[in-house]
């Protein structure tokens, strides 16, 4: 079971290097409403991190309804990533240390001493996966069938992973 | 009134053009799950339209909850825009007639008469964008703050486009 969710784990991350920004969905007063957020990483446990600001409207909404998705695209790479999970305020000085860089400071003008900074931690419970080879035209073929159509992929790779199920 | 919603409509049409896919966000189970689309297209009243099929999950998710959000990333381009709506299916051959593509037949093989193709309906209620001019390093800085931390942009364009307010 643990080393089906390492395998999971590194899927994933396989999927998403290279696909720095990621839309991220929240649910607030009944609507769906999403936001680009620039990945910091995806840890050994599978969690997505982002820098935010503790005074933000999406911590609010979050702390109100902790579920989001994140959606990956790389349109020319053909791979897209529809991740589920839930979201938590994460104000861990070590961490923010350990993914800090001195190029933030642009938007974080006290650094890391600044009161706002905040890190925003996504628990994956599961994730769906569409990815196709560039390299072969029949499986192309394929995928844009699925993406037309929003259907499974007929030869592209597509599926699910678990990483965390809610209940396990 | 009637010109303001023009506006809103020229205005977010000009930020989907040449964003082919978007990550469709429903919510199911409890859960918040996106897949890629294709968008066929944004008419005159900013409704959005997607080839489906009347048997696919996205289909029975929406009849049990009509909210989406579409997710547009042009990250080289540097424009992100989150879309609400709420999405219903459409049967209407003239409307599938209008919008149909002989390349379709490869993933609807009996083409028009195809008994499970259908049409999605995203009915627009509001709009969010982030977009930077990709030809002034400060507007793009500042844009870079905005998606890190997912707030709004400093120097980048930031806004929210009312198409069909609930209600109104």
């Amino acid at each position: 079971m643990a080393e089906q969710r390492t395998e999971a784990i590194e899927k994933l991350k396989g999927f998403l290097e290279g696909i720095d920004f990621t839309m991220l969905t929240t649910i607030s007063e009944g609507k769906l409403h999403s936001r680009p957020m620039s990945t910091q990483e995806m840890d050994e446990n599978g969690d997505l991190w982002f820098f935010t600001q503790d005074d933000s409207r999406k911590i609010e909404e979050i702390e109100a309804d902790n579920r989001i998705n994140a959606a990956y695209s790389d349109p020319d790479g053909n791979t897209f990533v529809s991740v589920f999970g839930r979201a938590d305020v994460v104000k861990d000085r070590a961490k923010i240390e350990e993914l800090w860089s001195p190029i933030y400071k642009a938007w974080f003008p006290e650094g890391l001493d600044d009161p706002h900074i905040c890190l925003l931690r996504v628990h994956v419970e599961d994730a769906e996966y569409w990815d196709a080879p560039n390299s072969k035209i029949v499986q192309i073929a394929g995928f844009v069938k699925a993406l037309v159509t929003g259907t499974e992929a007929d030869m592209g790779d597509h599926g699910t992973v678990k990483v965390n199920p809610a209940g396990a």
